[in-house]
């Protein structure tokens, strides 16, 4: 069972993973690229993934087996498990609960494709429309308390299969990050009444100079304060705290939004590794007028150093300006 | 100039350097091993780098001459500048403000040595004590408030040079991590009437299973809730919040504990790309019960995937245990 421990100066969760024994070696050798040769992922492969929780697939069709569109399956080596109980206790000044948690892998087409923009948009509509689903099922789960959905694109973003492909964790604990963006909203709204990320929405479009993409009912702008180099933002423009509410006409537009976005990247940046999160609310909340959810896309071209890690304070080398219009001047089809 | 700018919703400050102009193409390719041709930092080259602030040298020889063992200059390529006002002001619901700060870089040797620990004992302690000193003169600057001394080893680790070396980032706001750790200590002692440091050092005394080593002064552990494989702390057995306050003797203890553990990392996995940062107080505060300096050592041995970066949240595939035996287990001579 892996556990969750608590740094007890500040409270950052991390997940020990204590199940598969390292030997030191193991980190010392760069990882390959996602190889090339048999997917686990490809249709007629079925059996090789745990068997799939859900998939839009034929009506005709058996579980497990081909005929499908998207699945979403266990993730085989997860980093938390579903049985069980969360255990908290302390360790004299240490916090510590067991690894209970969700890790599932989605799987966005049976096609042997390595981007999500190969996709369709009804096709990427379906990917977001199933993040929503999985998102209110595991809601349902009282020892579980926050879902996160993220892509990772690449070796140098954390990919280990090319084959396109999400993942949502679910935690007993809301991370940092997402808390402290709450806290933020929070002390915002109750200072001036108003969703700071739908003040950011307006204000960004008023100047426009950070502006990636504007459609229908979506917003993509590289962030005032951007750590890193093309890193950007997808924004509801109507106040939306939580994910889980997305319509099917949000999803299609969203659609378009996203897969713009990720063209526009991946033409002027020469197909880049990347990560994408999808912040929410934690699963305990209903809808908030202070949080507001969104997507974060970071483009992995820059290393980074020491003093990122140690601080939380970013040097970041391309203004957002520049990027945004470099971004908005990459046309693509869509 | 470069500008600090702060995201609106967690208070994160990002430096955004807005001099030089950056195409799209210079983020597409990995940057390159250091090269191991000319190096501007080796004994000889001193009219190569910007003129020194402080040199350990023999007191015939003039500045920017051969004859030293240790020199300070400004960074060629610095994040923030040393001239100016911080000019704060307000743009919509965002803040920002001149980019105002210090970049320092440490030429520890003058040989074209790649890592610390091919240097002796009082060399380090001098590497170790002139830290100190820059901090010191450093703090008389009021527009300044924080003071980071860290070290990039190897291109992964986000290293441009290979001759050992170290820098010091002297910025105008305290860093979102240090200013965490710092309440985190506070509310502790407010709670408990102790340091969480303190605490931590005798727990981890009292266990002994994530001890490395623990020698005159110092002790070195892998934290609990460590994030990173071989993740490794260093701190102070006695309390003292500000590395400023540092002895000549206790330098000396730091230097043969840093050396012992970086050489017990360097043998155990091949000398891995890693960062150290010194986390202390800000300049504004006198010595409080409540922090307590060390150093974090980061090998970057794995990955970072997206969700770590949305979320402040780890997955470490290593127990900090098992690590802590392994680092144990290699034996090296100091």
């Amino acid at each position: 069972m892996p556990e969750l421990r608590k740094d007890p100066i500040i409270g950052r969760w991390v997940i020990i993973a204590t199940e598969r024994f390292k030997r030191p070696s193991d980190f010392v050798s760069e990882p390959a690229e996602p190889s090339p040769g048999f997917c686990p992922f490809d249709e007629g492969n079925e059996d090789r993934t745990p068997p799939e929780i859900v998939a839009y697939r034929n009506p005709d069709t058996a579980p497990n087996t081909p005929g499908w569109t998207l699945r979403v399956v266990p993730n085989k080596f997860p980093a938390l498990e579903v049985e069980g109980v969360l255990g908290k206790r302390g360790v004299g000044i240490y916090d510590q609960m067991n690894g209970i948690g969700a890790h599932e892998v989605i799987i966005e087409t049976p096609k042997h494709e390595t981007t999500l923009t190969a996709l369709s948009l009804p096709h990427i509509r379906d990917v977001l429309w199933v993040y929503r689903e999985r998102l209110i099922d595991l809601d349902q789960d009282n020892r579980l308390n926050y879902g996160m959905v993220f892509k990772n694109v690449g070796r140098v973003a954390g990919a280990s299969l090319e084959h396109t492909h999400s993942q949502i964790i679910v935690l007993p604990i809301t991370p940092r990050t997402v808390a402290a963006e709450m806290h933020g909203g929070k002390v915002f709204h109750d200072y001036r009444g108003r969703c700071i990320f739908c003040d950011m929405v307006l204000q960004e479009q008023d100047s426009g100079s950070r502006v990636v993409y504007d459609g229908d009912g979506f917003l993509a702008i590289e962030p005032y304060a951007a750590r890193f180099p093309f890193e950007t933002w997808i924004l509801p423009k109507e106040h939306s705290s939580r994910y889980q509410d997305i319509t099917t006409g949000g999803a299609e537009g969203l659609a378009r939004c996203l897969r713009t976005v990720l063209l526009k990247l991946e033409v002027l940046l020469n197909m880049p590794p990347y990560n994408y999160i999808i912040h929410t609310t934690p699963f305990d909340l209903g809808p908030v007028p202070h949080y507001h959810w969104h997507i974060e896309i970071i483009p992995r071209l820059t290393k980074v150093a020491g003093f990122e890690w140690g601080t939380g304070f970013y040097i970041n080398p391309l203004p957002p300006e520049t990027a945004a219009e470099h971004l908005r001047q990459t046309n693509v089809e869509t």
